[in-house]
């Protein structure tokens, strides 16, 4: 079987360095005609100096390159730890066990015509993927274009990159789920002088996924920063328990997600074959596990020194708006630093004049500035006062961040330029970026060597800073299983009274209703009373005529209840009626919505957003994974912008954000229930009063 | 008299000759010291070959750099088109009338200490110009670092930018409020090949403006495409006819402005001493003379070849949505393609896949492509089918333009990648852009010496695309002088019955209230009404208690009266009384506000906004330059997300947005009142109706 050299050897080994650092590598279908891409391989690594074993195999040829080529994977003079493949499609799953049998751990397919292609590519890929794991074997890919380790040489890849004459090693490592980009930003980040450890393309993720590749990364010690590439999410749970490691291991990760957009969305899905995506889920799972999401497609490495030096700021209390990130900025152009502080604006974050003491101090070491957002030194300052200036900044209280934007001298002196930002003392706790106005590629290079952020656009510096300093989330609160109401189907639609019955037993507020036969309408609910036909084939009750507002008295309660069940008769004649259900006219402040999805991709979630038909024209939501806990969701309470109506806004009277913020932490607790899974329920409208919140209307489906 | 030798030598320069390409340049306060700046522009203008007179001006020396210096301007072998000084601000005025003798029609001051520093300096600068203009001399500055002509080497500027061993010269001019952000921009376009005609720092604009210097650049030759790097706008009428004769002579402009953020807004006013300003009506100043306004700081140049190919595409027509831009996308990257296609789709643009049809010909034509939003190519096509494909976009008539972004073989294959793309027959009514996915100068270059836009950035081609495709607009209509009514103030604030009236003389439908005394509350108004103290006085009747809505007889209308009077006289005892005004009640499907300011930089503009509290919390109005036209009332109509709910929204009741157009055309021809001038005026609520729409309440308030 695959594993007996493996387990046998006591040098086997482990999974992470089978995958990201190989001692024997062979390579399948490698090729002795230079113009091919299946040459590459065995070109780049002697190019680039790996030591370990390499073993081209190729049928047909007993010479690659100058170099003894292999028949077959049977019959190496060793063992190998990971095999590269680079032949038809059609031909790999024949060639899995005799990579089983030559040692390997990892096998990474380059090629394609897999789950990439439709749906009989997604079973062949099933197929093979089962076909290695009953072999021992791991898959990365197929459809992957490779990884590469840059400090040991090791490129198990085809990407035109590291076709470059010398490779930058460093501490950045990526892992992409698309091959191109990953090729594209390794050569953008070199021409910037930032070298990397590890590069991982994961393809199609049959098997080895985006979160297995990090699990791996945040155990390696070359690994300072961990950069991903996404398109999509295809394995959340793994990925989010990697994260986690990450985070509590203080290794910061960065990430360019594809699909801000809704055609950016769906085109990335349609890219690499992935199921339906959901962006704004994501970027909830994002942030909850302390990924720094950025805007800007460069900003993905220039961010990297930043992240790798500074530890993001502690979140702001429960329940307080945060206060906005205080920029102090300190430039010899003011119209280059206007171009950042611009941007910055628009993301929220303030640039900050020195007070008058700081002022006073700064004049007392013998520099005149003055209380303007954007201190400009222009023609005052020597190199040597630049210096003071920016170490007495990185010391100041009354800033969270230093900005220094340099003018012409980057372009033109660049060692003169960057030499106060070089040589001033920088504590870790005050985050220094640099932008530079001209063109000065020498100056960026002396500021990544010297370990400072500098960024090529004012814009992609206003996206660095606000991603570092914004919200660092938390994991979905590990909430108690609760059990599900008895009384109530497990599965499938509940109808409204017991989607109620469900929220009331988490802890919801939710209107006092009572379902009545429509043959037996005495109740206890005074006048004047809203009445609704209660069914779980009724979503939209209101369009169907099925809900009356204002009932004065019980002959027109009878009345409505006669017309309401005439229309849904009529237009839903199938629709399974469970009774008519009768609540109290409940007065309100707004009206929320409160949502609950099983997102395909990230699992459980949970939404509060602004209702009524406004909120439709412009969107106004916070989404996190569920459950949250209280602090969380007075988080939520603040992000969405209706409730500044009921946050005293103008005088108007001010709303209960505290039970509203209870019954959110509540109604995430579907995520916890034991014996039935709910895939999306929903509270439309949720009433916030002066006193209390409640649940006028809602329903859930079950799995 | 400065005219003297000026108006009597037959070869007198033009103004704009003077400007930009004197024969005969001053240079006053020329250092012999070449690390002084005041050293550099000799030191430019011989490093780069200028061939007219350069006199160099010093009190103490009499050779500088190995040439010749004069003493003073008095007694030069030859008369100087244009003198630049680089002496203290404190001695420039003394310096004025020698520059006058010596032939000048043209001073720039690089000297500072004038507007920039304050009140004082604004007087001193103010003087400076009165002085200029007796002496029949132009300013360019103060604080100006200066301008250059790349062609002929005639930089009368300090700017380090022009320490480069070779200028660029090109057809691209830039005018540039930011002194340091000229040579910064021109630094980061030479570095990829974009070559300049003429660069010019208008410093603080006491004379000559921005508007004079585009004016200028519009009759110039060489310059093509003007580029514009604003603060804000000192002189809009003068700025708003260049713009017009640019436009009418096909020149594109593209400003990069700063201010989108508030903060970025206050910081830009401030670093120039300009007076406050407003970017949504400087905006709308913008657009409505066709100037394409970026968002990126580097699209302001990597747009130049896009803008000075092709024409931009005519204005939708009024009251119909704008498709959104359809742009076909062709890649070897699908990871890099996304990364543009993302951000297309957070600007409108829409990805659009080729139809059957199309997928045929190429078929027959030998390459197979599939109907994706994306055209991946990664395995597939050689050069000349490339070629092929990119010819058959550019003639298709399913997309507006073609985007290709190209993958590895840019950085590796620079020749062969860009090959296709410079060898097709490109139409100049189907704009190409492409973006690259790697670092790829070589590529960037050739790209550009072929006339083709390409982008470093996603985000910036994404910004182009979305610029270009933009509305185009159209300046305000010449609307004919209208007379208020009789019996209005010319002045001051009006009252709201005295505000209804001149609405109402302007064609804007005004709810029929009636003025009543409190003595007397006879009326015609049927009941149930509303009542309000009718003051010129009281800006804020509701919050003061003085409307009262509902009121159902005439009893309930004389205690409310009584009750509102009561309530003014001890909040507001100074109020002036014009008395009660009654108004029918009306009913509405939505309220907007209707606004009009002479905005103290672009002058007359008009609002239409959503009303009520929740439009408070995400902003959501159209601006334009008064008056419009009702066709631009009808794109503002559109613009304004609330009008959806009248515009077919879920099945909602539809509204009278054709009234509306003509209610907000009608309001901002409050520009073309004859005999009064209006600072500001608002109507809210302006209530939309299935039939019409009425002001409901409005204020106004004249010079």
């Amino acid at each position: 079987m695959s594993s007996s050299y493996a387990s046998s050897c006591s040098s086997s080994p482990s999974f992470a360095d089978a995958l990201l650092s190989p001692r024997a590598i062979a390579l399948v279908g490698a090729s002795g005609d230079v113009r091919k891409n299946t040459a590459r391989p065995l070109r780049f690594m002697r190019k680039h100096g790996y030591t370990g074993a390499i073993y081209p195999i190729n049928a047909t040829r007993a010479d690659i390159l100058g170099e003894r080529a292999y028949p077959s994977l049977a019959g190496l003079p060793g063992p190998v730890d990971h095999v590269f493949v680079m032949i038809p499609g059609s031909e790999v799953a024949a060639l899995l066990p005799a990579c089983a049998q030559a040692g390997a751990r990892v096998v990474t397919v380059y090629s394609d015509g897999f789950g990439e292609t439709g749906p009989d590519g997604q079973a062949r890929q099933a197929a093979l993927v089962a076909q290695a794991r009953g072999l021992g074997l791991r898959l990365l890919g197929p459809n992957s274009i490779g990884l590469a380790d840059l400090h040991t040489g090791g490129i198990l890849s085809v990407n035109a990159v590291f076709e470059a004459d010398t490779l930058l090693p460093g501490d950045i490592s990526m892992v992409s789920q698309s091959g191109s980009m990953m090729g594209s930003l390794l050569s953008r980040a070199a021409a910037r002088g930032f070298g990397f450890a590890k590069s991982v393309s994961v393809g199609n993720e049959s098997d080895i996924s985006v979160g297995e590749v990090v699990d791996a990364l945040v155990d390696d010690p070359r690994s300072k920063v961990i950069l991903l590439f996404l398109e999509t999410l295809r394995d959340a749970p793994t990925l989010g328990r990697a994260l986690s490691r990450a985070r509590a291991l203080g290794k910061p990760v960065i990430a360019y997600k594809l699909g801000r957009s809704e055609q950016g969305d769906a085109l990335a899905q349609s890219h690499t074959g992935a199921m339906a995506g959901n962006d704004a889920a994501v970027d909830a799972f994002l942030t909850a596990h302390g990924v720094m999401r950025v805007q800007h497609l460069e900003t993905l490495f220039e961010i990297a020194p930043l992240a790798a030096r500074h530890a993001r700021p502690p979140r702001a209390a429960a329940g307080v708006a945060a206060a906005a990130t205080r920029v102090a900025v300190i430039t010899t152009t003011g119209g280059g630093a206007a171009t950042v502080v611009d941007n910055l604006g628009l993301h929220g974050l303030a640039a900050v004049p020195p007070p008058p003491d700081f002022v006073r101090t700064i004049a007392e070491a013998g520099l005149n500035i003055r209380e303007t957002p954007v201190i400009d030194l222009t023609l005052a300052a020597t190199s040597a006062q630049y210096k003071m200036l920016l170490e007495h900044l990185l010391r100041a209280d009354w800033c969270d961040a230093v900005l220094s934007v340099v003018g012409s001298s980057a372009q033109f002196h660049p060692g003169l330029a960057v030499k106060p930002l070089l040589e001033a003392e920088r504590p870790t706790n005050k985050p220094l970026v640099v932008f530079l106005a001209p063109e000065a590629p020498e100056s960026l290079a002396l500021l990544r060597e010297g370990g400072i952020a500098a960024f090529r656009t004012p814009e992609a510096c206003a996206d660095a800073l606000s991603v570092f300093f914004a919200d660092a989330g938390q994991p979905p609160t590990a909430g108690d299983s609760v059990a599900c109401p008895e009384g109530l189907p497990r599965h499938g639609m509940l109808s409204e009274h017991q989607a109620g019955t469900l929220f009331r037993s988490l802890g919801v507020p939710v209107a006092a209703g009572q379902l009545l036969s429509p043959d037996a309408l005495q109740h206890a609910v005074p006048y004047p009373l809203v009445a609704k036909v209660c069914s779980p084939d009724l979503a939209h009750k209101t369009e169907l005529g099925a809900v009356r507002v204002g009932i004065a008295d019980a002959r027109a309660l009878s009345e409505a209840v006669h017309q309401m069940l005439e229309a849904v008769h009529r237009q839903a004649p199938d629709a399974r009626i469970d009774g008519i259900l009768v609540q109290p006219m409940e007065s309100r402040l707004i009206e929320l919505i409160l949502g609950y999805r099983h997102d395909p991709l990230v699992g459980p979630t949970v939404l509060l957003g602004a209702g009524g038909i406004a909120a439709e024209l412009a969107p106004d939501f916070a989404l996190r994974l569920a459950p949250v806990d209280v602090d969380e969701a007075r988080r939520m309470v603040l992000e969405v912008r209706q409730t500044r109506l009921i946050r005293g806004f103008r005088g108007l009277p001010e709303g209960d954000c505290d039970a509203l913020a209870h019954a959110v932490a509540a109604f995430s607790r579907l995520a916890c229930l034991a014996d039935a899974r709910v895939e999306e329920a929903e509270i439309n409208p949720l009433f916030v009063r002066a006193d209390g919140v409640v649940a006028v209307d809602g329903l859930a489906r079950l799995a």
